[in-house]
């Protein structure tokens, strides 16, 4: 049985396949490196890294092991993270050892749970009677919200309902546990990600409840008396995280006040995405028109005011959070990859509330950029930040950068970023389409088969296409309704000219563009063949005047993928570099260590250093110049040739 | 009774009593504001600051009053910077008031002193058994070190005994405890200061003992078996800061090889220049070649590859310290005021050891820009760090910059810098002027009357100027000696062009140019006048091209006061200016807020934000600037009008 993936009045997404010359790799990397390297973390046998001790932890809480609970508060999420990841790859191909390891998985989860529906690790094993007395701080609604995500995906992919199960349990206890009435906890958790999970519990339960349970947890967040005031209180102001319990600082969880009266980015950038997206998911459904203009006025915020050009968040390390309008530095960014992940899912539920090209334009973003150059091209090491200028010297020798990594590490502590990377490409099928009003809307160019409940038929697309290298897409319709219906086109935000041809027959596009995609209404027949191509242009990018880090640079950008000046092919001191003001751009597919990439090479200059004696100050003199090629490769490509300089904005000859 | 100010093989600088247009009324400030202001914060007298109660651990450590030990463990040396500051204005000017108050507190510092000699209340008040425990973290030579300094300065400043003899009762403790022989301590302190107190000390006492534990303090240091080791090893590695002694950062204090074998310029900025300055002076009196070659090599390092164009250092708040080379970040830097301050102590005595320009150079940088700039033009607040570049819209939301300020502060819980610059520049005098080989070096154009020991006789000189604001000094004998000798001039490092009359007559510069000095050797007579004439344009500057931050950018100086742009005069988003290529400057008289200060205006352009919508990126496309007129201000006199933005290093139109 395969359950659906999304609802929607008009119909829903059922299956998408995907082959496709570029993600199809990254695909088999998840499934052959990525979860089993995880497993092999999770289980502690990754020499070298940190241990994870998450599997032995469910050991312990199942009364099958002895020792202590070892780990962050929230350990127990990297188990939940993986096991959906598992079950996206089981939903795609069925993979009987992974679904033995995964069911065995289950089944110890089972024997974690507690009577009354509990599930987590630390408070069963390290603080027994701790349960619900700093949610605050202690991730226990976040862990729970995890393990339901894994929960419904598994069940989704292989129809087993053992652990759907155990996370409706879970849900139903959390549904008696919290809420308005007396002798229930009127309060919410420190970093979101159950709202989200109750969506999906929703989606496959159907079961409004845990809609109602969402919407208290997104209505409560942020209202007076404050909940962590209170919790604190009861519990003489102890912090989890050693000393006292701060008071003044709510907005690092957006708990600063109510989340309809929020109007930027703040705090914590992963926390806040990942509220975004329960936020919009409940608006989808329930149609609530204020909480609705909430996630339009936030996204407005973090898109246009505070985002990297890379689709990353966050501007400092302090908090990996947002700071204030306008401010993105590039060296110092925090960037985490697990943010951009949480956009991507904030911008398909933003998709399900109106179909609106700018927010499968940020996910496209966010996803080609950020989140593919979190993890090496090995699949083997992962960034947790994400930074647009790296100087791998100073990095070593000054503090301020020391957050900053100059190559990607094997595992981490907390290790969030790895098995969101892996969660998120297993499901990359969830975010090619949607269905909104009678129309199969095409977010992502990711070849492949989609079958489609549409009306009362099924339909059936074959995407193909060479992207991102090149703009060419063809949609093939293999199966089709016998009633008319919309097959919508995005035209992406960094495209000049897009045309269309349906069945060799252009298609002019005046009148039929609508939030940035093109609508293409008709009876469709199988066989019917959808070119759409896009031209893809190196173009030269330029930051908003008001962001002080890209005053005066540029950066390059084509289709989808922005690129970065490397050491290794251009040589140290990036900064030294300027681009021509007319640089006749070149593109070159890359078979050596690039592997088919397309890399751009330009006209540029290398500022020479002569007549410069030690001194470090002088007057300024007529500068030389000497001609130089410069060579960008697509960033998500950086660091995977040792340690050296990197950078995405960089110098060009100014217009006088 | 006066003592010399400073002795060398040749003559010796007598006194120098300033009288100069710009420097009189900082000196008046001092005096008037910045002595009383800070005999009232030691007090804690000053609403709105933290308290110091530095004179109250002096009152409990000599049985005088009851209570615990408050502030740092280094509260002490606040006392003694401050005294320091006050003998220097007697020295000046007898002030009958001044001196009460500073012999009360000489009689106060007195009864607190041990019966061996000892003296430092925390230690007497709050451990008392933990004498010379850790060396390493608690400051315990470096308190010494300032009383010492204060010491002889009141002492050569009044004549008075009392303070020399508990000095040196303290210094002869220090001798008898300090050394390498058997139930000695091999050892130092974690903070460099003993050193050159030591060094004055012994220029005041003509002691040779004082510089022979000078010399074992500065070659014990960083040697193997590592004394901060053995130390920590014997009281169980705690840790005076909380926690654990870490063993693996002596580079923070120097102490990570010994000195002859240090290369570069690391670890706490302030720690640095204070080890340098003992080390050139006892280099100087010595005449240790490698200890002096040392010296010559760390210099260097720092001016060469770590100073800022301020004549700042320490480019990282973590540890307020070095990084590596070329990296010198305007908006993230520490520059401190206080090292600022130990570059001119060094500087000075690095002219002992040569009388080269580069030192004095430096010295003038250093005072010129950010010491001067460390201080408000009432005297009343002061910076700690000085940046280059500031936002304070980003320093309040980006945690990054926490250790910024828009504005200066009243005065701080570690109060170090306010009382170095008021020692600072009560003391200008003695960096006016230095003798070597039978000549007298002229280093700073500062105006007054200068008294000299030279040969059998004395010379007087008065200097006049209306330096920094142009570059025209007179420089005439009152009084000289029947025998030749050489008065020499500095030609500053950013003097394009100078000549020199004597007596009306030019005096050809060819030949006469010696490590940067103009000198001039003659039998002087008295009447003698030197008109020195130093061009003084605008100079726009650049940084070295292994500075990314100056990267394509510029600054303006005009002799030795480095300009800046500020919102106050410019608008916000400093960034989106830039300087044409043939500017044409300005000079202005500014009689308002900037009280007859020369300020800059130059053509320039602002960069109109006309075609953007609401996006973050977009296209490079032909833009729009709109002429405008810059305006700046010497970088010593920013954020006097209230908060806003400023920056040095600005954009200028490059040339193609």
């Amino acid at each position: 049985m395969m359950a659906n993936m999304s609802h929607t009045a008009a119909g829903s997404v059922q299956k998408v396949d995907i082959k496709d010359t570029f993600w199809s790799k990254y695909l088999e990397l998840v499934r052959d490196v990525v979860v089993p390297y995880q497993w092999e973390a999770l289980n502690d046998r990754v020499e070298q890294a940190e241990p994870s001790r998450a599997i032995r932890n469910f050991r312990i809480a199942a009364g099958e092991a002895e020792g202590e609970f070892y780990g962050m508060v929230f350990q127990d999420s990297d188990v939940a993270k993986w096991l959906e990841a598992a079950a996206y790859l089981c939903s795609t191909e069925r993979d009987p050892e992974l679904e033995k390891i995964a069911d065995g998985v289950i089944d110890l989860i089972a024997r974690a749970q507690q009577p009354d529906g509990y599930v987590n690790t630390y408070y069963t094993v390290k603080e027994p009677g701790g349960r619900y007395t700093d949610l605050a701080e202690c991730h226990e609604l976040y862990c729970a919200g995890h393990l339901i995500e894994a929960g419904a995906a598994y069940y989704q992919a292989t129809g087993k309902r053992k652990i759907l199960d155990v996370v409706t349990r879970l849900a139903d206890h959390l549904h008696d546990v919290f809420g308005p009435n007396p002798g229930q906890i009127r309060g919410y958790d420190g970093h979101q990600e159950i709202e989200l999970a109750l969506m999906k519990l929703y989606e496959v339960t159907g079961d409004m409840k845990y809609v109602d349970l969402c919407n208290f947890f997104v209505q409560e967040r942020g209202r007076q008396p404050h909940f962590y005031e209170q919790e604190a209180a009861k519990r003489n102001y102890t912090s989890h995280w050693g000393g006292i319990f701060k008071t003044d600082n709510y907005a690092y969880s957006q708990a600063h006040a109510p989340v309809t009266e929020q109007h930027d980015a703040v705090g914590h950038a992963v926390r806040f995405v990942y509220m975004c997206t329960g936020m919009a998911h409940l608006a989808a459904v329930t149609g609530d028109q204020e909480l609705k203009a909430a996630c339009r006025r936030l996204w407005d915020n973090m898109v246009n005011k505070r985002m990297y050009i890379t689709g990353a968040i966050g501007s400092q390390a302090s908090g990996e959070a947002f700071t204030v309008d306008y401010d993105l530095p590039g060296d110092t960014a925090y960037a985490e990859t697990c943010a951009s992940c949480g956009i991507i899912f904030w911008a398909r539920r933003m998709l399900m509330l109106e179909p609106d090209s700018q927010y499968a334009d940020v996910m496209e973003r966010a996803l080609y950029n950020t989140v593919l150059g979190g993890m090496s091209r090995d699949g083997r090491s992962f960034f947790y930040v994400n930074p647009l200028e790296v100087d791998p010297g100073v990095i070593a020798g000054n503090h301020t950068y020391q957050h900053v990594k100059p190559v990607r590490q094997e595992w981490f502590g907390c290790a969030c970023c790895p098995p969101n990377i892996a969660r998120l490409l297993a499901s990359l099928g969830q975010y090619v389409y949607s269905i909104y009003n009678h129309t199969i809307y095409t977010h992502l160019y990711v070849g492949g088969e989609a079958c489609f409940e549409l009306g009362h038929g099924n339909v059936v697309l074959r995407q193909e296409s060479n992207y991102p290298w090149n703009g060419e897409v063809t949609l093939t319709v293999d199966e089709a309704v016998s009633e008319p219906f919309g097959i919508a086109l995005r035209i992406p935000d960094w495209c000049p000219c897009a045309t269309i041809k349906v069945n060799g027959e252009a298609q002019p596009l005046d009148g039929i563009i609508e939030q940035g995609y093109a609508v293409l209404n008709r009876e469709w027949k199988q066989g019917d063949r959808i070119e759409l191509q896009l031209t893809m242009p190196v173009t030269v990018m330029k930051g908003h005047p008001h962001i002080r880090d890209t005053a005066g640079r540029v950066a390059l950008q084509r289709g989808p993928l922005v690129y970065c000046l490397e050491e290794a092919d251009n040589g140290p001191r990036l900064h030294e570099l300027r681009l021509l003001q007319i640089p006749s751009f070149g593109l070159h597919q890359e078979n050596s260590l690039m592997e088919g990439m397309t890399v751009i090479s330009a006209a540029g200059q290398r500022l020479m250093e002569t007549g410069w004696s030690s001194k470090l100050y002088r007057p300024a003199a007529a500068e030389e110049w000497k001609e130089t090629e410069l060579r960008f490769i697509p960033y998500f490509s950086w660091a995977n040739r040792g340690v050296g300089e990197m950078r995405v904005w960089f110098n060009s000859v100014e217009p006088c």
